[in-house]
């Protein structure tokens, strides 16, 4: 159960100095009166004890902690590709450069490979040319890696490099990565803040509703969807199988299906559907060819865990000794294949897997927007002194989440929900839970 | 300001007959306790007698009030072409007639003139066949035109028709005539339920956070800037002038530019800009002009109409006598052509206008959904008798909103917002109000 | 050698009933005293005995063979899908409904299989409602499949439903087919023409210079690549290999790399590219890794059967006993992998696999333009009796190619060309052979 | 009537130098044995004497004039813009530096004017970083304008930046410029080498059948079209006129329409349409309106100059006294509404003019390629010191034409062509004349 208290923002200090904003007569200040309720409804499906949980909002403030023109920022993007990087990196810089006049700020190179300097590239002096197209491209000009460093040597390379702000733009493990950054710095009682922007395609991390690059993956995966419908109709029984991205969440899947209007089964880590049976799978399947010839299915690439103990299952153990699927897709298309052979019907099964087609792509015009704003509210926090945050988006508002709190658990798809519930509407498939 | 009383959705009468969507063990039912709040912040921001509004949710309900196998629908789309209508109506379709059961739904002809056999053509019945691939076409299969018809005619056609349910998806005058049919039907007391979805590519219809077809025209608005920016960027001393949808409200013109992130002047309905004087549009174009040497100017259709009074400008008298601008674009471009004359310095102005281009294509990703999303909550709100109301979108929850409530005014850009402070930012143009 | 005998288009009879396109006015119609020369260049370069061949120009004639309004057509599609397939079936009934005044014209189902009664679905008659918006979807409206029924049946049937003209769009295979339904037909005298059009991806058709779904091919293809290079990019020591079209050539694989212009090897067919030694792919690779830190490799799906005997190659034996690549991107994959470990540089390898992702696109411009008017030269082409004969594309002309003269190879990549030497200069990859 | 003289191409002096690519093994060298026809039909549609021209092939020669270390080339491009600048630039950079080993590389700012240094910018000096990303983009990095330079002062400027070779992209204005310079050259015997690169989006260039950015612009015409043809279709007698560029020659016109399949009407200005009259264009569409209900009209910017004489026309007068029409789309608006009321039928007709959003965008997938051929080939003729001479692309070939040859005439739609009858085929329109 959440509490207020995991909802309190750290800050570096008081803000003693007047925002450079305040000369531009263009800005609102967030007012601090003002705060974010969790829930926007009223009623029995809100929890009473969380009833009245609010959130600081995001946003300028009229007083910031950090002098802008000695004031150093670098911003880093970490783990996988996700459209709108380069509108994230573009934002921040453009806030703080032209809006408070910040005097330098860094781009690292390679995730934070590059704020570790006996592995890494030492990092770059971001300018106007260098941004100024970026945010037509795919994936990151500064380059990713996955994994942490150690914070020690994480923080004697800011205070080398006179770095004030760190941005941290990645998911659930870059912030906890973040979060280390942070503590060992509050160890050494440093004045340098730290601020997540959330990043992850699978739109898995809580407070966070829609993560940018989300819209596009959907537009991207929706595109596919339409070509697998075309390719299963296409066919003499046809069945498409199209592995989209969510290793622990369905939202990317959920989503393009929706969109597609065209999927007859969407298979995701929250709900373990059964394969065999009279509501199994491939009993409803045989059911849909029987009376359409045609089928579209779309499967999370986390979905059917709880079918690892299959004996056709191709699993590997990973490093902490679980089972996990090495593809569930392939899994589904052998099984669909035994089974139709098993009854004597000749079915066409085509398997699709676009992930990296998906994800490297330009952000479209959706998540442009939402790169735009989460980059300049990010500066606006590191501006104002807040540390060992993120920045989230609850409810279409821009929110402060102290980074413990947004690292303890991952979002997943809610049963409940509307977005299921247009799912379970438009493709006719069982609730096989819940 | 508005009272709880505002918020009361009409009905039929009780709910009798069991949902058939009980039995598909799909469905999750709104729960009349839950209720969405008007506001979703704490603070000085709210006022005090609108804290606790809240809204009905929309969805589906486990009892509903018309018989599914003995209902007649009917579909009408009506004013401008927006991208979605299809979608709405594929939706509003599948959800009747694959989860309800519906017997008989039809499509109206040409907007309102379809209900009025004087001067309308009949209306078609839809099939799985005349959907399938609608969702793929920009505009509305089943046509359009503007303006109301008699609502004793309209109601006459209603029941000769065996009419149970109608759907009017239309923008503000579309929800007018709504409203009107509905009193017709009230005073003539018949069980007739007559659900509202919005359509309004501009954005401007209040308790709807985002209508269908909004961000469709921004992508394509912002691939328009994306041209324009090159445009001016091309030629020497370049600046492009785009007009944009938005005649009440500068949702369009906004959106766009922030996603676009390359204008430098943003016009909207809500701001009455100066032209001249030190802090007049002409002197900040000089000097953007001076300093970069291109410029990118966004104008919404309806901005700008304190400027009426110029004496250059192209206005026409409206019905009602109110002076208009005939376009103010054209003005525009000619009163930056004189200005940069006048000081001898040559420039090249090239003016934009593409709004037929943008609102004719088909839906994107995001409004496939919520189109998807509207149609399929319609059909929930007509099955269990609701009536003379409108599907509305708050934070992200669809709600019920009686449809004189929707009609009293239209929502404006709110210039103390994100997405307003946004467009600030990134021009780096002065407030000019507020 | 091609001869000129080899050239020689067959036809039914002579024409004797004027072509109703006479009235219009609108027509300029084929002169028959033109040809079109096979070799636009003179010097070396032209085989000697080939310098004077001439194929004969498609178009309407002024006398035709067959008598409109008595005149039955049918429209067959095969094999796998391309872009373009609905617009030719539009554009022939277009020009036989719209401009010849053809009385009924049918859609065979599913493939070949919709001309064996026994086994296939009735055809549909088609309508101007029917085809009206096909244009905008991917795949074939008729359904598709592969293999030939047999010729007697096939003309049974024919007979029976009163077919004059036969469309058959289709590939190799589809046009091996049509050829001896053409050769059944001439054995019992009959006056049915059988009309090929060209249909492969792959653009592997001699005499079609390009085949309609090519150009589109290409460009899913590009940004499938664009996507590629950004992973290769965003990753360290990022090796992206993508696996293309082509079983037999490499068009789509060499075009789509020119396109990009980031490829660094690109792999087809015809050019039996050495993995191991100095001169090797994999050294190749190396120093490009170690120079740029990324690269982008891609392969046509035919590449590298020379390599079947590789120890590690996923080889399978076909049914004529052949062995075959089962899929030479998992190969060189795991080889590239293998190698980098052996010299102790750790990468990162991402394979792209997305055929069916290109396939099913509705067609681009360029291949509307082009299905367009193969399908309008086919019609003219079957009105005049002509029989037994392809429409190909000579050097921008459409042209009369006899079936069997089409079916005698496979056009490949002539490794002289301007094309490959635009692939050998963006890439600077090595020639290997030749 | 051409004669085999005009096509002999204009050459600095004998190769002496042994081309660079000799060594890489990868490029088949063009052989000055063979040449490109320029007809390639056989029979009475050539003209006698032109039987038997041909043109020199471009491409790389096994020795070049220019010794790639110590040549300096530069690049630059003049009038409107169209898509495939970027990648052209690109091209032939990439072809002189990475394949040649040419040493300096210099971009040329804002068209002619950068050749003036008393008017223009300094020269960019290239590198791969400048050009990495600039084919995704729109428009041109290097600026552009219209109008040319006096020869004695651009010539002054190359020998002052020793320029060996200077690449001009444009249109016809900008290769008769380029053969100015080339002359002012000649006169002072100068070893400076002036090759054309054909830039036309209107495609209306001589002996160049398909400029790059032409398929671009067809692809975005076509957008339009499609979304205009959704607008006439959802309004009640909807008529959508959509002016496109083609001052001169209707080949975007022509094209687009044909891909779009929708158009009823295309004026261009090849065509001396009548307005008036049993066969006039307004008589027709009314037969339009009456038989269906909606129409769309797709007119040339240059159609239509045989009616400025009409009373209702407004016209200019141009420099040369010329009358011209100031925009023939609002002319045909202004006429068909006229006509309608004057009929009593009442019509609504929207107004398309999308040029500016056309011609802006990144080059598609063809048009790279061809950028890309079309640039190496210049860098190939170039090095070779072929001067005063344009890369012309003949069915699929690229050739030499001397620019004097190139800018004698336009090029305009043959109005017997395949093209032609195409559209008259898709539109059903008269044919009008001829």
């Amino acid at each position: 159960m959440l509490t207020q208290d995991q909802l309190l923002v750290k800050t570096l200090g008081p803000c003693r100095i007047p925002s450079p904003l305040q000369g531009s007569k263009r800005v609102v200040f967030a007012n601090e009166n003002n705060r974010v309720r969790y829930h926007d409804k009223i009623g029995s499906d809100v929890p009473m004890d969380e009833a009245d949980l609010s959130f600081e909002e995001a946003g300028p403030r009229p007083m910031v902690f950090f002098e802008p023109a000695r004031t150093t920022a670098a911003i880093v993007t970490c783990g996988g590709l996700s459209p709108g990087l380069n509108n994230v990196i573009r934002a921040v810089y453009s806030e703080l450069k032209h809006n408070y006049g910040v005097s330098r700020i860094l781009g690292i190179r390679d995730g934070y490979q590059g704020l570790n300097p006996a592995v890494g590239q030492a990092p770059i002096e971001l300018t106007r040319e260098f941004v100024e197209d970026i945010d037509k491209l795919g994936g990151t000009v500064l380059g990713t890696s996955r994994g942490p460093q150690q914070p020690p040597v994480v923080v004697d390379f800011l205070k080398n490099q006179g770095i004030d702000i760190l941005f941290c733009i990645g998911g659930d493990g870059t912030q906890r990565g973040a979060h280390a950054i942070s503590e060992e710095i509050d160890r050494r009682g440093l004045p340098i803040s730290v601020i997540g922007i959330p990043k992850t395609i699978d739109n898995d991390i809580p407070f966070v509703w829609m993560t940018f690059g989300y819209q596009t993956s959907l537009q991207e995966a929706e595109r596919i969807l339409r070509g697998a419908h075309v390719e299963a109709k296409g066919a003499l029984n046809g069945i498409a199988v199209v592995k989209l991205m969510g290793r622990h969440a369905g939202f990317i899947a959920a989503g393009a299906s929706i969109a597609s209007d065209e999927a007859n089964f969407v298979l995701v880590p929250e709900v373990p559907f059964p394969l065999d049976g009279d509501e199994g799978l491939l009993e409803m399947l045989r059911h849909r060819m029987q009376r359409r010839g045609h089928a579209l299915i779309v499967v999370a690439e986390g979905a059917g865990q709880h079918l690892a103990a299959d004996p056709e299952a191709n699993v590997q153990r990973d490093v902490s000794g679980n089972v996990r699927f090495e593809d569930i897709g392939v899994f589904l298309c052998h099984r669909i294949k035994n089974y139709f052979t098993g009854i004597g019907v000749p079915v066409s099964v085509k398997y699709i897997d676009p992930s990296y087609v998906i994800r490297s792509v330009p952000a479209n015009t959706w998540d442009r927007i939402l790169a735009n704003q989460m980059g300049r509210f990010a500066a606006h926090a590191g501006m104002a002194g807040r540390t060992d945050t993120l920045i989230g988006l609850l409810h279409n508002e821009l929110i402060h989440v102290p980074l413990t709190t947004v690292t303890s658990h991952k979002r997943q798809l809610d049963l409940q929900s509307d977005l299921w519930m247009a799912v379970l509407s438009a493709t006719g498939q069982p609730r096989w839970c819940g």
